[in-house]
Formats: structure tokens, sequence, C-alpha cells
């Protein structure tokens, strides 16, 4: 009986034994695999920085050639002569492909990356938010899509709200602490905005500088606006005269947003659906479709850029007046009217731009017309 | 004459002739390389992502197994027996090396991302921060230590301004603007720090979440303190005292952090020095060298939080006594109490965390010492 014991005690300690040996294996197997998998990770990265880095130079001195070779074009075109107009824009096209090539296409992600400017850096420091696939790049735009959809109903609802409670709560005097509230949630949507916008840029969109400036403008409003004390009563109507203007722009600015937001999403939609295409099908692509909603967007745009300008002015006034003496008054009613003026101007250059951009569109057209002989398919 | 002109005229035409064929076999050819040049990008990207692929595959295989195996040990630890406390350190040593090629090395940064936590989303979208390479990892960590740097003095120097031209300038009374863009600088700094540590964390930092909470906590009660209107005569100096006790806690605050910078960056070097070492190695280089400092550091922290919780509840007191009767009031002596405490917590923690560690340490290196020959240099 105490022999068997023994001799049971004796085979559990040699199982344990055993056991101890099979871990320490598997420990040392686990340690020798993972030290193998960093080699194979370190030899990857190098590689592949290695090729990228032969691909660079080949892309830089790519680049010089296509500017040398743009520049020797533009004198041709400049002496006349043997380069008729047809050849000069055969010549022009051809470039502008290898050129968007280079810098749109998968190329470009291997470039030396464009400085993301300083507001990115004042933020964020120097990190790269430069994504190296296009198809991740397109993402980060329809995902900046998806935020300002959603946050145009906030956008509506906010100062929807504050303007219906306060003539049907609040006596038709707000209090401070809601509109306070809604000036820390545009200075938050503003800087998100701000910083989404040069992350988008980095990523290669040409959206235009001005949309930017705008958005750092608005940004220093709110934040003017927050140290702005909500006065109440007496004459609360008269004292927060500037406050009410300001919610009754917003409403429309919302509305705006919405239908640009519609707008823009069907110039994604187009730019997305023609993948790999070339640079200039992509263009006539963003304007077609759209024509109807541009013509309802841009009387709603100029309208809001007048009413804008009116409340900027009205500030601007009640200041000068001597009404309410604050700093405040005075440099929201400038930031008004600096934005009204900027986004007046931008939309209109927008505008020239993409009906200069058809006409040629239309004449290269009808020209190919002429050399083709007529099809029904044609002669539309 | 005629002749020869005519002769000159046609060598002219013949020479824009060739001149414009060169012209356009230029562009054909730059073309071409442009063409060439895309397909070899497109490929070396497809190449590289299916090899990280297949790398990321092995790793969350071996990540599992490294998880299965340490079960195992751990089992084998509690249950005692033939497994004593040398072989079970050995063996955790192992597997603890494993593990950190896995996440800190090369490998770590083909793994899947850590989700970047909902306020970088909130701010950014969904866009990746994490760098590929280690050395780029390190140098953000280190640009972070310098902005801390920069901004330190700015926070010394501010505050120390303002409490100094309040006493020789503004008669005792501080005018609002100034005081207001301090607070508007603050918002800023706070969300740019909160901004790149959570870049930092999504980079592998181990920084404690605390310290990111305290400063969306700073974030909070900057924000409010913007809409704190900044009362002046008559009787400043009671209006004025939560101003004041706000801007004394921040002087000595800017001091802790110029102290705090000095021994984070000789962690950091320590850090980059070694290198490739082993992260155990890497966690005791940490507190190596830097002891001295830290018994000096400490007090002044405890001291800091101190006030911290001093001014909080001063402002509270106030409140609670119906002298100023804004919300704010309540809001930053509540927000302050939460920072005080919540530092002095973590503070401890870290300081317990590195006391245990060094113990263990001291622990393993008798136990050397006794293993190992006596010599000269082991003996001290």
């Amino acid at each position: 009986m105490a022999r068997r014991a023994a001799g049971t005690a004796a085979e559990a300690e040699a199982e344990a034994e055993a056991e101890l040996r099979r871990l320490v294996q598997d420990v040392a197997r686990v340690g020798e695999l993972a030290r193998e998998l960093q080699d194979s990770a370190a030899n990857l990265i190098s590689r592949t920085s290695n090729e990228e880095q032969a691909l660079r130079q080949r892309a830089v001195g790519l680049d010089a050639d296509l500017r040398r070779i743009q520049t020797s074009v533009n004198a041709a075109v400049r002496r006349g002569g043997t380069l008729d107009a047809k050849d000069a824009d055969k010549l022009d096209e051809e470039l502008c492909r290898a050129r968007w090539l280079i810098s749109d296409g998968d190329v470009g992600s291997l470039l030396p990356n464009k400085s993301h400017g300083r507001f990115l850096k004042m933020f964020l420091g120097p990190i790269n938010v430069r994504a190296i696939r296009k198809d991740v790049r397109l993402k980060v735009k329809e995902e900046y899509n998806n935020y300002r959809d959603r946050t145009a109903f906030m956008f509506l609802l906010f100062p929807s709200m504050l303007l219906l409670l306060r003539a049907w709560v609040w006596d038709g005097c707000f209090p401070a602490w809601p509109v306070q509230l809604y000036q820390a949630w545009l200075l938050f949507l503003y800087t998100s905005l701000a910083l989404r916008e040069n992350i988008l840029r980095a990523n290669g969109s040409d959206i235009r500088p001005w949309w930017i400036y705008h958005h750092y403008c608005a940004m220093l409003m709110a934040l003017v606006s927050l140290t702005w004390e909500i006065k109440g009563q007496p004459d609360c109507a008269s004292k927060q005269k500037g406050v009410q203007l300001f919610l009754e722009w917003a409403v429309m600015q919302a509305f705006a947003m919405l239908l640009q937001n519609r707008y823009q999403r069907q110039r994604l939609y187009t730019r997305i659906a023609l993948g790999k295409a070339r640079r200039m099908d992509v263009v006539w692509g963003e304007t077609a479709g759209v024509d109807g909603q541009l013509w309802l967007l841009c009387p709603i745009l100029f309208i809001l850029q007048g009413f804008e300008a009116y409340v900027g002015m009205k500030l601007l006034l009640i200041a000068s007046e001597g009404l309410v003496p604050e700093w405040q008054v005075v440099v929201c009613g400038i930031l008004l009217v600096l934005m009204a003026v900027g986004n007046f101007a931008n939309t209109v250059q927008t505008l020239m731009v993409k009906s200069r951009f058809k006409a040629k569109m239309k004449r290269t057209r009808s020209k190919q017309e002429l050399d083709a002989p007529p099809s029904p398919n044609n002669s539309r």
C-alpha cells in the first residue's frame, strides 16, 4: 500500500517534470518564433523603404523633366508658327496626364510630404497624416463628408431650438448658459473642421485655401463670442439683438450646408466611380449632372453671404453708436464682414473656373465633331 | 536675293518642324515614363501590403500562442511543485521578451491599429496617426517633450506677467481682455497637449491615461473660465480673488512642469540610448540616475496638488457663501478638486510601481550575486 502510494507519487512527479520540460520547450519555441518574426518585419520595412527611395528619386527626376518640357511647349505655343492650337492642346493634355499620374497616382503617396501647414503642426506636432493607399485617402474624404452631414443637422437644430425656446419658454430673453454652450460647440466644430480640412489637403484634396481660412475666422469668432457677456433684463431685446441676428444667420447657414453637402457628395461619388480615369475626365465629371443643383445653390449662397455681411455691418453700427461698449462686438462685426466678402469672392471664382472649363470642353467637343464623321450619337 | 530669303525661310521652317518633332517625342517619352513609374509604384504598394498581411497573420497566431503558454506557466507556478521561483522568473522573462518583440518591435507597427480613442476621432476623424518606423515613433515623443519645454516657459511667463502688471500698472485690478487672452491660450494649449498625448498613445507610449483625462479637465476649465465674466471696480480685490489664486497656482505649476520635463527627457534619452534593448532593461534604465531629481520633484508635486485642492475648495466656499453667484465658480472649483485628487492618486501609484520594481530588481541582483562568483565590480 505504502509502496503503491510512493509509486503514484513518483509517477506524478515524473509527469509534472515532463510537463515542465514541455513548457520550457514551448517557451523557447515561441521566443525563437518571435525573434524570427521580428527579423522578417525589420527586413520588410527596410526593403520597402529602399524601394520607395528608388521610386522617389525616379519621380523627382521625371517631375523635373516634365517641367522643362512644359516650358518648351509653352514657348513653342507663344512663338506660334508650325504648332497649331490642336497640336498644342494634345501636347498639353499628354503632359497634364503625366503630371497627374505622378502627383495623384500611387507614386504621389511615395513623394516627400508636402508640408502639412502651420495649423496642423500647432495642434498635432509634426506627425504624418497622409495615407499611403489611395483608397484610404478617398475614404478620409468620404468620412469628412459624413461628418459634415451629421454636423449640419446639429447646426440646424441647435440655433433653431434656442430661437424657439426664447419665444416659447424664456419670454424673449436668452439666459446666458445655453447660448454659451452653443458657442463652445461652435468652437469645437470649427476647430475639428479646420483640422480635418488640413488633413484632407495633406492627402491631396484640392480644397480651396479660403474655405480653411474661413474656418479659422469662424473659430476666432466663436472664441471671442464666448467672452462676450450675454446681458439680460432690462431692455433684453435690444441688448441681445446681435445674438438673435447671429442665430438667425446660423439657421440659414445650416440649410445652405445641407444643400452643399448633397452637391459635394455627388461630386465625390462621380470621382470614385471614375476611379483611375484621367484628371480631365474627373473634373468634367464633377460638374456633370449636378448643374441643376448649382443653380439652386448659388442664389442661396449669395443671399446668405449678403445676410452675413448685413449682420456684421449691424454689429459695427451698434458699436459705433456706443450702445454696447464691448470690444467683442467690433471684432465679431469685422470678422463677419471679412468672411462674407471672402465667401463671395471665392464662390464667384469657383463659378468662373467651372464655366471657363465648360466652355473649353464645348470647344474641344465641337472640334471633335467637325473632325469626326457625323453620327447620330455624336450630333446631339 | 529673294531666293536666298526664301531659302532661309525654308530652313527656319524645317528647323521649327524638327524642333516640334523633338518636342512631340519628348512628351511621348515622359508620358511613357510616368506610366511605367505609376505601374512600379502600384506594384510595390500591393506587394508590400500582401507581405504585411502575411506577417500580420503570423503575429496574430504567435500572440495567441504566447497567451496560451503564459496561462500554462501561471498555472504551473500556482501549483508549485517542480517549478521553483528561479525557473518561473526565467520563463516569465522569456515570454515577456517575446511579447515585447511583437508589440513594440517592428512587428508592432504592422499589427492592426489599436483604436485611437474617441478624442482623436472627434477632432480628426478616423485617420491613422501611427508611424510605421520605430525611430519616427521615438521622434514623435521627443518632439512632444520639446513642445512641453517650449510651452512650460510660456506657462511661467504668461501668469507671472499678468500678476506683475496688476501690481505695477493696473492698480491691483485686472482688465478683462488680458486674462481672457490667457484663458484662450490655455484652452489651445490643453487641447493640443491632449491631442498630442493621444497620438503618443497610438504610437505605443505607456503614458498613464489619467494624465490625458487631466488635460480634458483642464480644457473644460479653460473653456468655462472664458465665459466667466471678469468683474472690475468697485471692490476689485475680493471679486478677482479667484482669478488671482488661479494665476498664482499657474506660476507654481510652471516650475513643476519645467522640473518634470527635465526628468522625462532624461528617461527618454536613456531609452533611446538603450535602443533595442529588452523592455526590462529599458524600464530599469528609466529610473536609474534620476533618483535624486525624483526626491526633489515629489515634494514639489505634492505641494502643488495641495495648493490646487485649496484653490478649488476656496472657489466652492466663495460660491456657497453666495459672494459670486455664477455657476462657473462652482464648476471650476469642482474641476480643480477633482484634478488635485486624481493627480495625487496617480503620483502615489507611479511612485509605488517604481519602488516595487526597484525592490524586485534588487532581489534579482542579489540572487545573481549569490549565484555568480564574487568579483570586485559586483560586490558594490
